[in-house]
């Protein structure tokens, strides 16, 4: 399996990149939670492919319909169930999948898992196109976070090894804000420095007019979480996110904190040491990305 | 939760009685099963109310829509999800659900688990109208089992009081064959006794006129299972079955073999010891429905 | 698998009856709750062969080990693992078990679902000798329950034809109070009439000394449950307490309010109705055991 | 929860530093995989503190009790259930936790999460102990792995800046085989590099002496695996293998194949292009680790 994921809020996803749609069923959502739909599907609109100069030419409305779960604007606790409809799917440009695998695809070991029998055209199942219903399901818990003061915030850190700034200045003071993402225009480059973000563009621009693709790092944060999150051994934020994480078509590396860096430095430094706040006991430091 | 079901094989079902539609997403069906729509459709149609004199009056055109999960024919391993509209959808009958609940049914419960967020209408995701969905999953695991010599009977067994024959004329007897109703004609009451299904009809129909309903109890049979099926504890044939089994509104006892009968016989009675025959070691008898 | 139950508190069973012992361990229970290890142990008694005659002549002590997920009295929070040693393991008395499985107990299905590798000393992990852990993690979640008003009790309701009176007197009148047997004296067989439970016994000593057994019905409530409680579909209180208590050997049927009776009566019969009360709505007869 | 993990293979673990032990459960192991106990033990070995100058001064004997699950030397395909008793558990080191918690631990993170009542002496069930279970697992799991040809190799590529050989001389080249350090001797510094182990040796001693610590980096392949392992979505082999990884305390990032080196590449390079080769379609390159 592995298309239905969570134990108290489960996400399942479905579709093939060129079937009917895609499209995903929340169960688990608490119930009363107001949605704003236009806030959601703005947040889609970020994902479509199509939009912008940067990203792959594959046009999409991805217009949601939600099926089930919604009541008067508000989530009813029983499934949320939605779909995308696929409108842009010119299956001819796949027809020579069978006999030519594409590497860094799925092609090939799809073809072997299900012997033959996955639909190849356009990756089917295992298609970038599954990132609609994800992200999708992303604004969905959004909207869930949002009257808790919890935020997800995130930026291109690095793309053709041109780094952006980092969201937070200092990895290890704990006072200054993270830029807000959200806060940027709509068609701006997801980057922190414009300059960087406009070389970035250009990298991208310059990779695809070679036929060629480049790669990058995305750095995010979830602010406003309360402390004590998680459970022990495998149930802790990091074994969960990355089990989510690693579901996006690309990624090849997840890490946490000082993430690789860590394999360089002292325990004396990687520790984050407490000391006594007017708020109580907090770190002085955020190497770990707790 | 709970609209997830299973390990190997997952169901999880989605849509409210009077939203857009109901369906369902099986994540883990082996690839490569081929899928008899036109067959998986007049098993929905055995269901679907408002066919029969003697079922709810409400109509239902119940036509799925595939929307994942299928190609040329066959599964693809991947998950299958599929959608299935609500057409007559009266929203005006249930207006006064909020004030009085009705008896029997999850109006309150709903309500004061989702703290008054579910969808009241029609019963919202606690429907009968959820077992469209549920019967699809079924019609598709069928076609799946249907290769392997494992087939699913059943019949009314008693409604109102009023007896059919057993599937087995001889709870005990190995050797006598079930009765098939699946190859009985579409319209038929399903009764193996003509007789007694014309009776359970007209007493449907007299608790109907008298404005009330009646009960029954179904029985069926998994026919063509290998041995050794099931794990242990909790992960048996009986736990499992029954988990799914109370998931269909109105089930309110579930027993295997003898069932409540058991309470009564004597341990030498109701084991069934094994003998040597040509096929190898088999059970003389047949009490414990395995 | 099977031997792993539960979604947000999880039962892991382990053990075979002539092994060096079995044991469970449950995830998920919260912190906090002072666990009374004397009472623990006094519940593991009334489970216990040998210590009535009416029970199985095998010997156990039964004294369970707490591994972890206990400190200072209190649960921890974090897994709570226990061992309860085999002591009476008269491995001789199977040895001709691999030639004849016996009937009504899982040698030859476990022999076929692995291969012939399964423990087959006493049934191995398919003993009625896991019921231990089993009770003991029923006695561990009492601890937690007793605390919020909660309480689980039953009693012998009909053993070989022989009937005890109901929990409830009037099976529709809310407002009379069950019998506690949680109160009887230890030694006491469990039924509510002292008369029907000496006939019971004398019943189970006679198929005794006829080398046979008796078959049964027990009655159980569980009492101060808030309302709202359990999820839609699979997830209702009726799935989830059938899987787990088919999971006990010898469970051949399970029910909830008129259980199989409502087999014989009208929905106008069945349905409980809801009144104003001055705590509010509530149901005027408790037909559906809920 | 958190302490269990998987899906057909369930891992359950559960012990506190301090207690009388800790422990595993593995439920879904196949049934008749031969065990060699001496070789599972000698596997636990090669993780216990106290046996080689450069690791945690922590004595341990972690002589596992097998409680289940083997049966005349085989697995039977029931749990499988384990315990490592404690012995060195000096209590009275970790007396001061309540009111300083352990920067880098996870006792801040546990006292908010259990509301003060999990177990703090030496981290509870957040112990680095809990990594003597997970390595038994890993060895019973070794025993069924093995006779399918599939191994699982790993060495200490990074430590205190000091890098190791890579396990692949050639991250590219498919052709030339790890090395293995099964095939070292038991006492010997878990690099390729004899000089390079000597130099990590020594900068974990420098860094000890000055009361601190040093970070490092593992490089690990599974070798032998079959084509077409895992599942969509996320049910990835790197999902699942980032979902365990980062259960084992201390683990920060985790990456396959060139990891966060993807970043900095083009697609063309990053890709695996395949190729005819005798034995079938094969990758030419090893860039994703597959």
């Amino acid at each position: 399996m592995g298309s239905i994921w969570g134990e108290r809020l489960r996400l399942s996803l479905f579709g093939e990149s060129h079937g009917p749609g895609v499209g995903m069923v929340l169960d688990g959502l608490p119930a009363g939670i107001p949605v704003d739909l236009e806030r959601v599907r703005a947040f889609l609109d970020r994902r479509a492919p199509g939009r912008d100069p940067w990203s792959t030419p594959r046009k999409e409305t991805d217009q949601p319909e939600i099926l089930s779960g919604l009541y008067q604007g508000r989530t009813t606790g029983t499934p949320l169930a939605a779909l995308i409809r696929n409108a842009d799917t010119r299956s001819a440009d796949y027809a020579r999948l069978a006999a030519t695998p594409r590497p860094g695809h799925a092609d090939r070991a799809g073809a072997v898992r299900y012997g033959g029998f996955a639909d190849p055209r356009g990756g089917g199942h295992f298609s970038g196109r599954l990132t609609a219903p994800l992200t999708l399901a992303g604004a969905l818990c959004r909207e869930g976070l949002r009257p808790l003061g919890i935020r997800v915030v995130g930026h291109a850190a690095a793309i053709a090894g041109i780094a952006d700034d980092p969201l937070f200045p200092d990895a290890g003071d704990m006072g200054r804000p993270a830029v807000d993402p959200e806060a940027w225009p709509g068609g701006r480059f997801p980057a922190i420095l414009e300059a960087a973000g406009a070389a970035m563009e250009a990298a991208i621009g310059a990779a695809r007019a070679a036929g060629d693709s480049v790669g990058g790092r995305v750095e995010a944060a979830v602010l406003g979480l309360p402390e004590g999150i998680g459970d022990p051994m495998f149930g802790g934020v990091e074994s969960r996110a990355a089990s989510l994480l690693y579901g996006i078509p690309g990624v090849k590396a997840v890490g946490f904190g000082l993430a690789e860096g860590f394999a360089d430095v002292r325990g004396s430094f990687a520790n984050d040491a407490f000391h006594d706040t007017p708020q109580g006991l907090r770190p002085r430091t955020n190497h770990n990305g707790g």
